[in-house]
């Protein structure tokens, strides 16, 4: 019987990575936020303070901006593998590397009528995203979107549900249905045209949130999941988490005032958290893939 | 000699109104946050707990949503004129109110190719802003727009600037230049076109901003508030805050490699900040309109 | 081959429950932050809107505030363990609970030398938290710490590691070590005096991070969780995730100053990001204990 | 008629100056967040891009950690003294400067009974702040203390209001009041122990909070200012930004439960918000010392 070491995993959180391509006088700009960890031999470090088989976080950092010099970043997939694979590489003691990657969209400002060459605006809170996994030859990539804020003013019920002692909500048949999507999903392989594969999905889920007419925010999970899995064929399975935003109906009755869905509170907290999986039946899970991600 | 209740005010905070026009199948929602103040005869409140002058912050609550439903909100500025009206004219002791409103954008999600009737993306972080101070018989309308983030990848200079001992800042004439504009107008009057205006001066601040080549953030700031002001002469002065969102130049050298401008780290802190207004010489201040906003 | 609904949970997160304790006029008080999920055969409400097995989260919102009247709270641990029960055991379609539970402490305010009766003082930024976990006729719980926040302005070193071309790292013998503490510890039972073992655990995790002369975060983490448990028989195993929160020494040499670890600036990102568990050798490992916590 | 430039300023904003004094074995830590900001003399940078006469950003930042080293840093206001007046003296076209700082509180961590020599624990959430101005010769000293989180279990009645047709509140002589200080105060001069008259000023804020029975949340700002007028001669007047942060009684009858103020659910928005100044009577008004601080 003894203590030991179990998983462990180190490395060099959120580098603020922004690369200019001036290869013409029409710019374009990444702005990444970029995390490496590194997996393997490093019980040592654990037990006695020996760091002959840690590279440094600081050395990570220098890698991340080193690499995207060396090659074009080119989409956050293929810089984590790249990333990842590198650490593997490189140093005997790493067997594994995990590469988190958010990237914040920017759109040109427009000046008469066309977009400026070298200004921009951020676009939106929303972020893509990115977890990389590389477990010695192999490699799992998990990418995803967060922060996208949705908001649907009717085509909402919610009724038939159990009740019990503690129940007082009344049921309704139209209501408002506002969330911020969290999603990931894993890829089959890592042969994919990765902006392309992203604005499918992204279209997709969104196409699916508006059309849905929804009976439960699971009910919208689900068809937003089951239509990317439809439409593409190299996505094994989707996770989302999907807070239930509320917002109330201001009861105006008490000042003689009706109220017919159309002056609402939206409240902070509490608020319903819908978290789940979509997935097809035939393909072997990944647990490693998702191994520490934050998602359900 | 003696000890006095000074400057005060007192109100409630960020009421998240959120409302659906639902006059057609194609609902409008606008997403708003409403803060009151009410300024007058409150001295007994203070003094002795006194609180037959003090109409309760949850009262104000409730007018935020009941006058919502009873005229159609429209702009923000109007809503903040109506609700700082009503608190004067209803309420004996109340002598002024302040209305602060922030407005949240959405965008129709795309469906087919056009956007949805009741379904809705959030557009971004950027904020549409009013502050309403009524004092008296008199109104002061002070709009405005906040992150705003923007960046220029070029056309950005700093240097001729002094040196004293403790510079190691090195001139440049290539950097990027990135900020997140703050900024607040006051009007001169309360016959304005809100919405229109508003949109005009958005755009001429971010066309400005990516049209001047740029020798310092100060003379940025100063080209945007001028141009607003040549333009929309229904503002009397611009006041902006612009944090310098520092990206610095990665030093690459060590490396073997050279960094043409291509690879930056983004700072979070120490950022600087630039802070200025920009008026016309031959109109009154309105210190009242400004009074207790955070902004410079 | 077809798609599938897999994992999944729902419930109502960030209840905001405080308590008073009247008993006597010394009164006592309970924040805490409250959130539920369920676990079980929710199915059709995925795949075709029927709620008839989805208990609301507005129920479960209730039920975390009538069951808060109807029996003491106690420790977060033992108020977990009945929610998580109670909902497992009262809905026959529910299989599993997870109740997350984040306390924030209050110290009496000082009147006079002594406490005050029934006015306090927020005690800082720490959280003491737990996960309950409720799997049938199982029970786990995972309590643990976050946002405590750590300094040691010596004692600490990093040196002996490997370098590769993009090393600039220097070796030290003396450098700030700070994190923020976030740490789940794994309970062989639910038969443990929760309040009294949060103590001990604390404690000596303070201690240990105190009194460990650190060559690595790692090393630090590794004798804070064995410290744990060497002292407290009835934990399995912890978990840690501990930012590295740099102190960069200040390049004063180009102002003609010397800086013998003296003046330091506190950088925001990146940051080191250490990741481990410490436990025993000889306890299953039980991963539905862990499943879904956001720590490593 | 034409469009000029207006009130301005620009400086470095939170620069993390981290402080350590090694004087003896038992290490003495400063943890500040220091935001400098020069006025006079910058309209050629607005106007034309002309930085002649502009210290940069950069420079002031480097001046922080320069003067923490050339001699102790000792209270902030002190520091904040000599930064301000060293940008003033030594910089031509500079008339004035604003240096804010915020200083975070560190606790030693106790071993065995005693605390460590060089191992620290976050004493919390609540900062000690100032704001100093010079202006030309002259020196103004705003210091305060900022969210301190508190709470009063009983102690606090809130009726005798006015009633309109928007009112729902039921009237109270029992509620929880809690909230957290932003306080600021103004020293009539710079002859002040800082340390120790901070040190009263929050006891005896603590003290007014904790033992004023509350008829309104602004009796007990005018009760907290007014106690540390009465027992702090070098304070001219106190500004107080005070969140009234509502906790609900939740509504049990519905279940069969009775709730006599025992059981509350904390809200985040909206909420309640008192600003006020109490102030001596007898001392002229310093609109300069307050000029842009966010405060009321």
């Amino acid at each position: 019987m003894g203590i030991v070491i179990g998983e462990n995993q180190y490395g060099k959180a959120e580098c603020r990575l922004v690369t200019v391509d001036r290869s013409s006088d029409r710019h374009r700009i990444k702005d990444l936020n970029v995390s490496t960890s590194l997996r393997g031999a490093f019980d040592q470090a654990h037990l006695s303070g020996d760091n002959s088989n840690v590279l440094p976080t600081d050395t990570q950092k220098n890698t991340v901006f080193a690499l995207a010099k060396e090659s074009p970043v080119n989409e956050i997939e293929d810089f984590g593998l790249r990333l990842g694979r590198h650490f593997v590489d490189s140093q005997e003691p790493v067997e594994g590397a995990r590469v988190l990657i958010e990237e914040y969209g920017w759109e040109r400002i427009p000046v008469g009528g066309a977009g400026h060459d070298h200004s921009f605006a951020r676009a939106g809170e929303e972020k893509r995203t990115t977890a990389v996994t590389i477990d010695g030859s192999q490699a799992h990539v998990v990418s995803g979107l967060k922060d996208l804020v949705v908001l649907k003013s009717t085509g909402s019920e919610f009724w038939g549900y159990p009740k019990d002692k503690y129940t007082t909500l009344a049921e309704t048949t139209d209501r408002i249905l506002a969330t911020a999507v969290t999603a990931r999903w894993r890829y089959l392989h890592t042969d994919v045209d990765w902006a392309k594969s992203f604005e499918a999905i992204r279209s997709t889920m969104l196409e699916a949130f508006a059309t849905t007419h929804s009976y439960a925010l699971q009910q919208t999970l689900y068809e937003m999941g089951k239509a990317v899995l439809e439409k593409q064929p190299e996505v094994a399975e989707v996770r989302m988490s999907l807070p239930n935003k509320h917002n109330f109906l201001y009861d105006l009755e008490r000042f003689g005032l009706d109220n017919d869905n159309e002056v609402y509170i939206a409240a902070d907290r509490p608020y319903g958290l819908i978290e789940g999986t979509v997935t097809r039946d035939d393909v072997p899970p990944a647990p490693q893939a998702w191994y520490t991600l934050p998602e359900f």
